[in-house]
């Protein structure tokens, strides 16, 4: 396995992609457009809406039904005919017979005539004939009728008076029937389910989550979590592709450190899956495997990429599924899935193509040096309020990103910034 | 069940915490200072490395070991005794002897002497004796010798220099024995779960995640995802309080809904949890049940809290776990959860006390109005880059809510903001 890019143990030969290094590379731009015109929405599955909250909604909703479905009370009181009410203070109370109660989820069957009052709860409904609502403070009930604990006393003394429509909720305030509630490719929020519940969805039709098979490759790996021994380290690309690949919204499938054997790399590709993320032999070298298999068996579309520091990384399809090659050197893995496959898994799931980072624009401590030609990918610190690059190569050292708060693109066309330039950190929390 | 806060059905009478209304409200910041004074994260538990991303970091790790544990090749090419290429060009190549092939994974066990090189891999083990790597691409191997697809050629020349230390990666380059690699609290990232792995953590001890119970009471209210009924509505707080709980680490316990019942609310209350959140029947109506029995039962440390759309919440403890009263109305519902029970499962989980959500400042569109001496969460849309206010009432329109990109926080201290107030708007995207 090899992570360097500019070498081969081999001489070239016509028709081998083991060349003496990557005979070019391409544009980060490049790889990226050949990445979008190969990535759109999975197709889409019902899932009960317990579990919808953050999917992707496949298509907009629209409520068949009205929320609430009837004229509501809005506060504890009396259901009453404004009218009735009319001039009513503290000092001309107007008395009304109590003609019974509705309690939160029962109905009452009679009606509301002339100088009537029906109790009522909050979010019961509104009984025919009433139109409006005085509210329980508002009203004095005789007392003596209260002593019995659920005696509706006979009549109630309006203090106030209400207009019509007064504390009541109107059918359909809250939803319509017919009306939108919900934009096709929605990332489902907390009050997003809830609203799909109140309009009476129980199942939700969303974007499938991308399968994503994790083939860690390297005969010199450990089991992840092994303590290292004097020739061989743990794997650590297998840990954080997966946490990774679960941020980003996909399902993961990592059952283990593949053998450096074309035999098993290639069956380990083929597993089912939308997306294969191969770590290490991306390069050209001797032991870099996954670049020929996929040339020879699918497509290697795109091979060395003009970025650091993951040069090495390749990308391609096999039997209908995208395949991605990363770097073994851990930072190199990293960049490489952030550039191209977390963005290629987002799109499966319907997620948007940005960064998961929040950004800010921040002072530059010292100058960043990059170089024209290439995209880099600078982990930063931040230290009084300003940016700190932390490394500036080091594809091999992973504790770099863990001290570092974040990161800074330097674009193609830069030859880095200088000390006091503002530049945009993408923020790692 | 109700949901306004200044009446109730039954007059007040001492010793009943049924009063006539909140007969004060506490502010947000004193209700805060008590959650703060209250919460404290949970006690830890240990997990497997591949569980371990997004948890919260019991204590600091210090790693007890190098990573790597060898000095190791970081290209494909020869080890070598850098003192023997001193001179080599290409005009002017240096033969050494090849003396064996170390593979990643294997070992050499032998000594590269002077004159020698040993094929080596990128991240195989240095062998002893050689202190560079000459790159393949400056070596140039007697073709001949290479016809046999394994054979490794007896004779290279060297056609560069290497300085001592070039193309080597020293042990504990990316971690040193007894380095801090990860502070306490850390909310792991995917490439701090690579770290934990290379230093040989296989399990992980992290704050415990709190569990939380969720009561929805109401006998007005259909399971989640009904058909609306002619005078029931669909439980909207479950789905939502349960998206709500665990993007904000807490695991969900939410066995459907409960009846207006004080038994069976009681026994919901006692559930095996950390926090227990109960939807409806937090104001001072008749059929208001939880804040009853946990004055009676626990302790209601706060009932009425100055804050619009959900003065009615309250909350206090249970048994020694932490109880919510969360008004039924779905905004106010939102809004309690929002400022004080989702701040207390972060917390109790170890995470921030921050909002989970990202804020930007801009305009408003048109003026904010509140009132002094209350907190205001008000729902915001935003248009051709300003703020458009949603809704600033309508407590029980959850739509508001999903036609909303976020919301403004007004002070108690503030009438609101006159049209184009720059504001901080908290984003729910």
């Amino acid at each position: 396995m090899s992570d360097s890019n500019s070498y081969s143990t081999s001489p070239s030969q016509p028709g081998d992609v083991r060349m003496r290094g990557f005979a070019r590379r391409t544009t980060v731009d490049a790889a990226l457009a050949w990445l979008d015109g190969h990535t759109a929405p999975l197709p889409t599955e019902r899932v009960p809406l317990l579990e919808a909250a953050d999917r992707v909604l496949a298509s907009e909703v629209t409520s068949r039904v009205d929320v609430p479905g009837f004229d509501r009370a809005m506060m504890d009181g009396f259901a009453v005919r404004a009218a009735d009410t009319s001039g009513a203070t503290p000092y001309n109370p107007l008395e009304l017979t109590i003609a019974g109660e509705i309690l939160p989820g029962t109905r009452y069957d009679g009606k509301v005539g002339a100088g009537q009052a029906v109790r009522i709860m909050t979010g019961a409904p509104l009984p025919i004939g009433a139109d409006a609502v005085l509210p329980a403070e508002k009203a004095e009930v005789a007392a003596a009728a209260e002593s019995g604990a659920s005696a509706v006393p006979a009549r109630v003394a309006a203090l106030d008076e209400v207009s019509p429509g007064k504390n009541v909720g109107l059918r359909g305030e809250d939803v319509r029937a017919g009306t939108v509630v919900l934009p096709a490719r929605r990332r489902l929020r907390p009050q997003d389910v809830g609203v799909l519940s109140s309009i009476g969805v129980a199942e939700v039709e969303v974007v499938r989550r991308p399968r994503v098979r994790i083939v860690v490759t390297g005969n010199e790996l450990l089991p992840p979590g092994s303590p290292p021994e004097s020739n061989r380290i743990a794997d650590a690309n297998g840990p954080m592709l997966a946490a990774l690949v679960a941020r980003d919204g996909g399902i993961v499938h990592n059952p283990g450190i593949v053998p450096d054997d074309p035999d098993a790399i290639l069956q380990a590709m083929r597993d089912q899956c939308d997306v294969v993320l191969v770590s290490g032999g991306s390069s050209v070298g001797r032991e870099d495997h996954a670049p020929v298999l996929l040339a020879r068996h699918g497509e290697l579309a795109i091979h060395g990429i003009a970025i650091r520091p993951s040069s090495p990384a390749g990308m391609g399809r096999l039997d209908g599924r995208l395949v991605f090659l990363l770097p073994g050197n851990p930072v190199s893995c990293l960049c490489a899935y952030e550039f191209f496959a977390g963005r290629a898994i987002r799109v499966l799931g319907g997620r948007s193509v940005d960064w998961p980072y929040r950004s800010v624009r921040m002072r530059l401590r010292r100058k960043l040096v990059s170089a024209v030609g290439r995209v880099d990918y600078a982990r930063v610190a931040l230290v009084d309020g300003e940016v700190e690059p932390v490394a500036i190569s080091g594809a091999s050292i992973l504790s770099s990103t863990t001290r570092a708060d974040g990161f800074v693109i330097v674009p193609a066309d830069s030859e880095g910034f200088p000390s006091g330039a503002e530049v945009k950190v993408y923020l790692y929390n």
